[in-house]
């Protein structure tokens, strides 16, 4: 992809993969919500409307693969896990923040420009 | 999603479902690639790469749906048409740039990690 200028042709993939993941509405949210401190599952789950165990689980593993989120057992009783942004992650958080206070913002102005594109397409 | 406060129910799935458009990796880079004036499709193809004319032409019209790009024919022989980033495409284009720098300034740690990862799940 061309950030500054042409694309040296290998780099656009892993590029282009790295914000598939983390341009994904799920790892926003989660990003979004872990910025303020480490979090329990549940307390995400709150926090990240609309979003399955399933697909939490499942995203949680993504972000602690790619270095984004650390998950520590605490060693009480019984054992909680706690999930937090590592610094990799923090470096990601403001940028993607930005962009779910954008997407909050101009909800109502991109519903508005699909109904007038919709209308003319009949 | 809880940007600020507590999500309110319907706001989630429909910020959500912008989040996955405008962080889509092809929009990003298309926003990316049109930041510095209008271009032909061909252009951006060139620009965006590893994009099929399949996808360019499908998530154009998705960004002219909903309001970030716009779609003009010169009247020149044979027509032109251009596409260029509206107003509500610059609004975004400036964080959606940082995400993309973000991602090609840390694909290498980031595929370290997953290798460290990896290595410890076997």
């Amino acid at each position: 992809m061309d950030v500054t200028a042409k694309p040296p042709g290998g780099d656009c993939k892993a590029v282009g993969e790295i914000l598939s993941r983390v341009g994904d509405k799920w790892s926003i949210q989660i990003v979004v919500a872990l910025r303020s401190g480490p979090r329990r599952f549940n307390e995400i789950k709150r926090r990240v409307g609309g979003i399955s165990q399933q697909m939490l689980t499942r995203t949680l593993k993504t972000l602690e693969r790619d270095g984004m989120v650390e998950r520590t057992v605490r060693p009480s009783t019984p054992p909680q896990v706690d999930y937090t942004l590592t610094p990799l992650g923090h470096s990601l958080s403001e940028t993607v923040h930005q962009l779910a206070e954008w997407a909050a913002a101009h909800r109502g102005n991109i519903e508005d420009n699909r109904l007038r594109y919709d209308g003319r397409q009949v």
